[in-house]
């Protein structure tokens, strides 16, 4: 099948084998496919990934267990535990020891005709919810995600609130509108106005981070920058007993003034994936519109444009059309 | 009156004029001081602090607006609010963003014959504790507070128990023999087997670094080693979800490895000053006895050796006896 292999550089390859589904596992057909920036780090050395590129998706199951699945638009959690340890059993496995997680680690991804998820970690996708829509389900999942910190967040900082949101890149402005949505105040701090106009339509306060120098300190601040030299200024951001919600993953480890984290007893929290229901929900009930973060869309057969287009400053979410690939082939050679 | 001040290096002087005492305030004869790292921190340009250094302390009232504080015996908590703001009045001021702090920045400290603080901070000690056990409160209730994060951490964590401190030296033994007389399940790593048999004798497990390689991750680590680097040893025995309580204020700042923060959505958490009556209750009880920490002791006209003493490596606290220093002099002259 066609996919974007990394493997050195990425490039695409037309003969990479349909994946192979094993039990309790469903095969995919993706019909649209996002591009991440975790995608641009994983290329330049994040992790130490080889494989099939791509995490963001909406595709149609193909084969599975149970034939109830086979037909059905869904998304799914790129998380793939062991499904027997303590915490895939109690908790979803997000943080199992060996799981493999969807083109990121140990598991070809979606920029590929086809892929293989654990059935138990699917999301059907409503009638209502556009592919377009449903392919930001899990950056948004991950944004949402960080409405899980805000309850003992605002404990700590005796009630106080307000979320400061750092970034006006593709996740930056996730979170501004899924915690918009959720009825939080946010402040959006980012580096072009196009961008900051999206959450502003929203309801969220946004504004130029050199309009945002007088900015108070924030009970909780989100750092969703991708750079290195965003936790800095995010912890300078953050008020007594606050809370700084990490979202960036760099391979570049910052340099940060700890002292400051112990004399204003800051809370740092590492932040990363999301519930996939819950994102869905938002979407089918129309809280959250990521369709705006539309910049440019390429077909399979230019997933590495599409990859360097992503990479380009200030390029919101590049999607892949990948649905439609498989279907000139004769059904044999179909995912 | 005497007084080792920090103004560039840190020298005895004579002459230093007995603190004035506002409306609010105490007057504090001190009767034993402690040497604790952060002074040692301060003298290397921590904070830019100039001023009496020392912030540990047991002493006597000898003038209050309410006479019946005069002749207690006392600890106090160092952080002195505006007593006005939100803070001050809802959360007891540690946070006050006018706060002095005894010794550390604005108010000169406890290596003195005398201080002055808040009497809404002062906290009596019953007779039951002597005065070698009392000036350990402030360090035993900053112990004590670590404790204040263990619930959170562990509903984090999925209630997963255990506690690692990393660090042996005053405040890792503290914070492990705190812990552990809270019925914790506390493992404390540290380089120095006469301090680790200290823990040891209490309950803890006690471990030499060398014999730690193959510790289990824990859902609580404590950073206490009062290095910069201790930051990233802490980080990478910190199980997924679980909370990293930093103790440690260096003046370098560190390069940490923040993706494994997001990553495992590990929690790190500023801890800094505990609850002073807390701690007074756990020494008049006996759940904590911190005299095996005490390694030496000089008088305060001897300050300024005690000073150098305590930054030898390897060295528990330092006490310094005050009391008494002023009783030779006209009553006219004593503070």
């Amino acid at each position: 099948m066609l996919a974007l292999l990394l493997d050195g550089t990425p490039r695409l390859v037309t003969d990479h084998p349909i994946p192979a589904r094993r039990p309790g596992e469903a095969l995919i057909a993706v019909r649209v496919a996002g591009v991440c920036d975790t995608d641009l780090g994983l290329v330049r050395g994040y992790m130490g990934y080889r494989g099939v590129l791509g995490h963001e998706f909406v595709g149609t199951v193909t084969a599975c267990d149970d034939d109830a699945w086979v037909g059905r638009r869904v998304v799914g959690d790129i998380n793939a535990g062991c499904g027997a340890c303590e915490e895939c059993r109690l908790r979803g496995g997000h943080h199992c020891a060996r799981r493999t997680v969807l083109g990121i680690a140990g598991r070809d991804g979606a920029l590929a005709e086809a892929l293989v998820l654990p059935t138990r970690g699917l999301c059907e996708v409503p009638d209502a919810v556009s592919d377009d829509a449903a392919v930001f389900a899990e950056p948004l999942a991950a944004a949402l995600h960080v409405a899980d910190e805000l309850a003992g967040a605002r404990a700590r900082a005796g009630g106080a609130r307000g979320v400061a949101v750092l970034g006006d890149g593709k996740l930056g402005l996730l979170i501004a509108l899924a915690l918009t949505a959720l009825g939080e105040a946010v402040t959006l701090v980012g580096r072009h106005e196009a961008k900051l106009a999206i959450a502003r339509a929203r309801g969220a306060r946004a504004l130029l981070e050199a309009d945002a120098a007088g900015l108070d300190r924030s009970p909780v601040v989100v750092e969703a920058t991708g750079t290195a030299a965003g936790l800095g200024r995010a912890l300078a951001l953050t008020a007594p007993r606050g809370t700084l919600v990490l979202k960036t993953t760099v391979p570049e480890p910052p340099t940060i003034d700890t002292s400051r984290i112990v004399v204003d007893e800051v809370r740092v929290v590492g932040s990363r994936c999301g519930d996939m229901a819950r994102a869905v929900e938002a979407l089918a009930r129309g809280e959250v519109d990521p369709t705006p973060l539309i910049a440019a869309r390429y077909p399979l057969t230019e997933a590495a444009l599409a990859l360097e287009h992503a990479g380009r400053r200030g390029v919101l979410k590049v999607l892949v059309d990948v649905g439609g690939a498989w279907r000139d082939r004769p059904p044999s050679l179909r995912p």
